[in-house]
């Protein structure tokens, strides 16, 4: 490898592209005509159980706990399947990722409106309803620098370290150290933050947290990655610890994290009502 | 490097880590006492002219020339000698990366406000001022669509594609696929989405231009990572390539990348004045 000078312009090599080999591709696009279904909620959500999935569960889940409205239908988006090329999703998100959220009731009326990224999707949910986002503007900036860096911080977590740790063909010595070191400073970043306050941002849970833990809560729970949390000596984060332990008792969370999972333990491929998650969590409980 | 197995518990070795291998480690916070300095004027901004940092000055050099109050210090903080692991700015900024914002005046009143990560200071600054993201709860969402879309994406631009096509010490022909693979998405995604728009979120100018130009224009306009912008021939994307000359040739696009520039033609380490723009300009005019 040491040996490869890269060409004066790339062109595109189908079969060098690891696991997601077949899936990914350097255009964006529709690739089939395929539309969307469509419940009866106004909150329509496309989405896969990953992290950035849960994200968005656990705050819906979060906010029917608080007694808000925010009754959804969750549509399973299967990105091995390349659902996400459909013309349908991509009229949601033209970018292709999970979750994509259709919002047909928006706030002061109007046409539905689309929102895609998941911390976008946090922000647009926590000022719908007024929750889980502080209202006086210092608390509401902590909260959004935190949200904000999750978003910066999570593809070295997930396209860098996960990628190269678990995915790629071959075990690359120097892109493993590379993001391992990055990722490690993001927990010991994370772990001096919660050293000395409950959450993230401060005493409350907010958006920062539903952010942040779905990528290192589940991973410092050993949910990620194989024997990750093992390799990146997680345990001895002892505040990032605590708060994973915390958060992953909510019920909410628990409900949130299953919501168009279709792997491991407890499926729930689409969720249309509380008793979706309610069925799901009592077959194995 | 195919025969390479991760230990079960990774260890840092401080010797492999390319060109910023003197810089980066495992653990963040401090590491030596020093404060920061402080202007006149109510926004102090701590930053280096790299993409996320022009971001910040384009954003306020574009509100001055609308008619704001955004007079604004702006140091240098230079990452290649530590800057950002001082006291003084790891207080601003945890996370130790540029920009970052210190708000001495916020609206309201109260104590100063720390803002930091790129997209969230533009984000700030434009509440702030009610400038640049379309009030109308749609306009604001497709905005914010995109700006939170910048910020997942860097990271695959300038931590994957750039480190591996132009920093790391060897050149590993997986990752710089992996890596040219979805920067060349990026930049059809984009492409489709400026083909019947004048702007990224539609009809008007706003800080989702202002977060992805500085990454994804400069790149197409070869000031990026050596000849990255024909090993991934940028300019066969048309649309981007009207948006991104479009861009450039704004005034306050001239003036706000060259803040806290120390490298190249044109050099401005600090910013205290407009006077201080327009001498650096007029240097090599």
């Amino acid at each position: 490898m040491a040996d490869y000078t890269p060409p004066k312009v790339w062109t595109w090599d189908k079969e060098n592209g690891g696991q997601f080999a077949s899936i990914n591709r350097p255009t964006a696009g529709a690739r089939e005509e395929k539309p969307l279904p469509s419940g009866d909620h106004p909150l329509q959500l496309y989405s896969l159980a990953t992290p950035n999935g849960q994200k968005v569960t656990i705050m819906l889940e979060e906010l029917l706990a608080a007694g808000h409205d925010a009754e959804y239908n969750a549509w399973k988006i299967s990105i091995s399947d390349g659902d996400q090329f459909g013309s349908g999703f991509v009229d949601i998100n033209p970018n292709s990722k999970i979750p994509a959220l259709l919002d047909r009731s928006p706030s002061g009326g109007g046409d539905p409106i689309r929102i895609f990224e998941s911390g976008n999707i946090l922000l647009y949910l926590a000022e719908k309803y007024g929750a889980f986002l502080p209202t006086d503007l210092a608390g509401r900036t902590e909260t959004l620098n935190w949200l904000f860096w999750q978003m910066g911080a999570g593809p070295y977590l997930g396209g860098g370290f996960g990628h190269f740790y678990n995915y790629a063909p071959d075990k690359i010595e120097y892109a493993i150290d590379r993001f391992s070191m990055e990722v490690k400073r993001h927990y010991d970043l994370l772990d001096q933050q919660l050293a000395d306050r409950p959450f993230i941002a401060g005493d409350s849970y907010t958006i920062a947290d539903m952010a942040i833990w779905p990528w290192y809560g589940n991973l410092a729970l050993g949910r990620a990655y194989g024997d990750a949390n093992i390799f990146l000596d997680i345990a001895s984060y002892k505040n990032v610890m605590r708060w994973t332990e915390e958060i992953d008792a909510r019920q909410a969370v628990q409900r949130g994290r299953i919501v168009n999972k279709s792997w491991g333990d407890v499926q729930l491929a689409e969720r249309h009502s509380a008793a979706d998650v309610n069925a799901a969590l009592a077959r194995t409980a």
